[in-house]
């Protein structure tokens, strides 16, 4: 059997160098790992992972939680799982995908008891999330992508709410809107505490208020049919408002339709954004919506990073927060004054 | 520390049922298996799965390879991938994600060096495939959701390309229509030889000559601009087609923009199909569109049972083709006479 010492005097690197590029224990240049990688895959170098995951306790081996998508499409999760697999893999690790079908602590219970995982990556955490005291309490190394109310010590990427909240609201404000409308995530997902509900409702209205402009909250659209039913109410109830955002892309698919129905043009008689959707599926659209893109391949590389940090030494805790990023469409434009609006009723686009 | 014994006694069942309902050795009845866990949950006991590992030379670890998805959202790939994690943890086996990045090959040999994991699960598998030709010669058990051009004794599970072309053709068929088009995936993935693209391609060319239908399938695009120029293209060299199945999400957005700036309206002057979507991106058009949706979950579920059933003993090779399940939505409809469509050219929808 060759030995580290024989790929490190083949590639011509030091046992260290040749370990810390097959391990991962610390950066190592990406020619030289390549050319590690390549001495030991000639010399057929096994490293016999299992012997040294009994020997250090380690197995290098991290776990996604990956429960099903409270909503939407499911492309902003796939977004995570990829990149933490790509970022943990670029250091050494490796990623495990536990998809939580049953009752999740005593899934997490089992998973952990397995001596199988070094640590644990959360997904769709809500603002109180079991998940988060069980691993506490069982000793668990764990990061978040998402938050609970208050993460306080615990490694944790999110959106920064804030920040998207600011951008997306000066995007409508500068085109001259005066009265804002925000449709959150189905009422279901509002309830669950889901964060992203929570935080981005909280957000826009204080962007709205910052900015001195008029705003409706009041509805929480979870499908198409929802969405246009919410739309006509809206629009009975508040005639005035010119600018939309939107969280669950099928409440926009029902909102585009009641605005054909009104004989209404986008952006003419509204201008329509999504909000936490990415631009490929904002493109789906005709015309293309204008969103805000969360940052997902950012936040699953930063999850994984962090734990993998965390395992590696004792760092202080890490929260990071990024905005999302605004994808101007084809739906935003002035606002138009709503009688002028309401003349068009019935003639078609 | 608690032994399997203990645990057995705890669940009231034998040392071999308690063993297979942590190991997945075996099937076990629901019941009885959540009552084994929690007795190991309340004992406490930890199975020492790497020790298990090193003896057994097995480690219940399967990677499946994951790439960058060929076109359209991922949320097939997601399913995949998902669907399998599930299936392999219900029989004791745990996925690891193992996105490609790089040189395939490069990866899949470092990957299976490490002996972590028993097997690999491929995706996105392209009629001629490299990954195929090193798993065989290096004697890695793997499984292919997809397959190669003459998978021959390789487990796989795939869509029916066949039965799914039938379908659709007999839905078309049924409504009326004597002319049909079909755009196939984007000329890059086509000259990849990705499979899906290849099959579909044929089998909807062979269903249209059986159903006694003109056919058109000499477009290919990737893109909403391409859609929508395709489509133009289209209909000015046959404008007697009055049917046409859209493979790229991306394209069909461009072609329901083009039929609108003709002043026609979908289905009533053309009906509009997606294969290989979900019905959950078809819904998200307006209108809302007809698809041959994959059976994703299905085949992700199998991908990771045929290979289990490889591991586990000396099966025979098995292959399964499952057909796409046709989800009718609001574009579908009988033909109108060519002549009469024309005529509303311009009057707006």
């Amino acid at each position: 059997m060759p030995s580290i010492r024989d790929v490190a005097s083949r590639a011509q690197v030091a046992v260290s160098t040749a370990s810390a590029a097959l391990n991962g224990t610390r950066p190592v240049a990406e020619a030289t790992r390549q050319r590690v990688r390549q001495a030991a895959a000639e010399l057929g170098y096994r490293p016999n992972l299992l012997a040294r995951g009994l020997q250090s306790k380690r197995t290098r081996i991290l776990a996604l939680l990956f429960p099903a998508p409270h909503s939407g499409f499911g492309l902003t999760e796939m977004r995570f799982a990829t990149a933490a697999a790509e970022a943990a893999g670029e250091l050494g690790y490796h990623l495990l995908l536990s998809p939580e079908t049953g009752d999740p602590i005593e899934e997490l219970r089992h998973l952990t008891g397995l001596g199988l995982v070094d640590g644990v990556v959360l997904m769709e955490v809500s603002l109180d999330d079991a998940r988060v005291e069980f691993l506490l309490e069982a000793g668990v190394p764990f990061s978040m992508i998402g938050r609970t109310r208050e993460p306080g010590p615990i490694d944790h990427a999110d959106i920064d709410f804030a920040a998207t909240a600011g951008d997306a609201v000066a995007h409508l404000a500068g085109l001259g809107h005066r009265k804002l409308a925000f449709f959150n995530l189905s009422t279901g997902t509002y309830a669950a505490q889901y964060g992203p509900a929570i935080r981005a409702g909280e957000e826009f209205a204080a962007a709205a208020r910052a900015a001195g402009l008029a705003y409706v909250d009041d509805y929480r659209p979870g499908s198409a049919e929802e969405g246009g039913q919410a739309f006509e109410r809206l629009i009975e109830a508040h005639p005035d408002v010119t600018a939309l955002a939107v969280m669950d892309d099928h409440a926009a698919v029902g909102v585009i339709a009641a605005v054909a129905r009104r004989g209404w043009r986008i952006p003419r008689d509204l201008t329509l954004m999504l909000v936490l959707s990415s631009a490929r599926v904002a493109e789906m659209f005709h015309p293309r919506l204008t969103t805000m893109e969360p940052p997902s391949a950012e936040l699953g590389r930063l999850g994984a990073r962090m734990l993998i940090d965390r395992l590696r030494g004792d760092v202080p805790p890490q929260g990071r927060l990024m905005p999302c990023r605004l994808v101007p469409g084809d739906s935003s434009g002035p606002p138009r004054d709503s009688t002028a609006r309401k003349e068009t009723g019935g003639m078609g686009s």
